[in-house]
């Protein structure tokens, strides 16, 4: 048994986003469905409808950073009901009992968690959909509460860009004592310092375009390095402790790598693809530093971050659009030409 | 005051190695004067020799995994007497004072630390030369006291070989809950095989060479596989804690990386270069994978290393040369025709 659903989505690698129908489940026991008020706009809708990284189904309907309303719950659901203001994210299911399900890091499912849009139900096979539609069907453990005092249109891009870089900040440990640098400021680079900001560390932002010193200090950076500029980077030589790097496409890493500190890591989270040029491992053996990449992050944790970013006053800088200019706003995006997330409105979806 | 000390070193880029005489400090208060009886021969030597590096300073007397007995102390020596065995391996000192020197990490000096050979002493600003000799002058504080039980042959390559493979081993936490893959099967190789199985971890080589296997297992290796077999690769996915890599010259590290477990690390040893070909950041994102690097080890830790050693029976496998046959190892050394360590019987400099 199925509900049809209205949203917008792509027919092929080629197309434009067009509104289409399509099929959710009906409600399982251990399901919320969520009226979806908003949802925010990440570069992987454009990869996946695109069919960048490969095994996109179609029709394909994008959208992980999924904010609404709570309008029905199956019978087994404790922890929400509805009126409740709740949120999805990149993932709507996991395996739930390898390793690293049992640790709350579904991100790194051994089978691979069930992605929100572009993947496939664990239990009845069926596509799943994403957050450019009317609602969402979704087993509560994986539905995100949003705590009072979030903003349900600046917390949606929390849900992808927010966790993305929550997750690296948490694990590798940053508090008030730890000085974080940011490459590039997107969607997630913006986050990041803010949550760095947030979470009590001295920030600072590498950028290659001059003129994003006064954003970046509005949004929480303490200092701006221009990384091009040789005299700056070796006046930050050997200081961070972790480097947060959201640049999505090749970069050289190289210039880098000497600021970090003794046991210093440079954490990519938006580059899929080769670490071009290649990286010397000079700087790593001599100050044994290291690269590493970081996923999403787990259920928990994003709870935790939608928490702490309540308690902090920390939203998302948004642009919000209506869902029939979403073309544009995807080619906004690949100009970089946004800040610093669209979020569609869906009360404009009719 | 200087006293001569006779040894073997190369007087440019390419003069073969050959008798010379040398000057050493007098010692000071708090130095040990030691009566070298063995030196292991280092890759490090070659590339020094040569100036691979760059900065080498002629004459240039290359070693540093030098072992024998006490022949005087300064008046301030408290820790050693005439007639001890004592080691010392790649540095002479450091400046003591800044934040890796006072955590036992003298490596990662931030004022760099003196180099048993090719360097320069802080005090005095005389060049440093290396075990290739008689007799070497270090402060008592960079000293190591080789325990009763271990031969001062087959110690020597723990000066550097050793401690150079112990030190990730211990600071990425290798037990015996660890899974640990070695990358490469010469000097550096062969330690960490030995000293990853002393620690009670499953120990896994990494060859392209089937012919090794034999070898491999009684160095210590439980599992040898083939790294250019794409199914026996497929095989131990997600398997390694740790992988050492100890291969010095460019390598694709690209099929390893899916071999580590969830925030497993890759740690180069061996290499001070490109990673060529260029890394995919995939798996390290889709993994939380770490490549990282890491440099000889603190004084501490090798004196910690050094009795486990003892206590373990844990040793270089070595090949006693004669120095006047040095020129001919250096040659072997290349070809990596040597099982595993070339060690000087310092007893054949006449
Ligand atoms: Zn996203
Ligand atoms: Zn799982
Ligand atoms: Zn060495
Ligand atoms: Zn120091």
């Amino acid at each position: 048994m199925t509900v049809k659903v209205s949203g917008y989505g792509v027919l092929s690698p080629t197309a434009p986003v067009a509104p289409l129908q399509f099929s959710r489940r009906t409600p399982r026991a251990d399901d919320v469905v969520i009226d979806i008020l908003y949802c925010g706009v990440c570069h992987s809708d454009l990869h996946q409808a695109r069919n960048d990284w490969g095994g996109s189904q179609y029709p394909l309907v994008p959208g992980h950073e999924i904010t609404g309303v709570v309008s029905a719950v199956g019978p087994e659901v404790t922890r929400f009901k509805p009126g409740d203001n709740v949120g999805v994210g990149c993932m709507v299911d996991a395996c739930r009992t390898c390793d690293p399900c049992r640790q709350g890091l579904e991100q790194y499912c051994q089978q691979g968690p069930v992605l929100t849009y572009n993947g496939m139900d664990r239990h009845d096979h069926m596509p799943t959909y994403g957050g450019y539609s009317r609602s969402i069907t979704c087993s509560e453990n994986f539905v995100l509460r949003i705590p009072r005092g979030l903003p349900l249109d600046g917390a949606a891009p929390l849900l992808c860009a927010g966790i993305t870089t929550w997750s690296p900040l948490r694990h590798w440990r940053v508090n008030h004592n730890s000085k974080v640098a940011v490459v590039g400021l997107g969607g997630l680079g913006h986050m990041a310092l803010k949550l760095a900001h947030a979470l009590g560390a001295e920030v600072t932002l590498f950028t290659r375009s001059p003129g994003k010193e006064a954003d970046a200090l509005r949004l929480g950076a303490h200092h701006v390095v221009l990384s091009t500029d040789a005299a700056q980077m070796a006046a930050v030589g050997g200081q961070f402790d972790v480097i947060i790097d959201t640049v999505p496409c090749e970069h050289d890493i190289n210039p880098y790598l000497p600021t970090l500190t003794l046991d210093g890591t440079l954490v990519f989270v938006g580059l899929l693809g080769d670490m071009t040029p290649p990286v010397s491992t000079v700087p790593m053996i001599l100050g044994r530093r290291a690269v590493a990449g970081s996923c999403i992050g787990g259920i928990a944790e994003t709870q935790e971050m939608l928490d702490f970013c309540a308690e902090h006053g920390v939203v998302s800088d948004i642009e919000v659009i209506d869902i029939a200019t979403i073309n544009d706003a995807w080619q906004r995006m690949q100009k970089s030409d946004v800040k610093y997330r669209f979020v569609i409105d869906m009360k404009t979806l009719i």
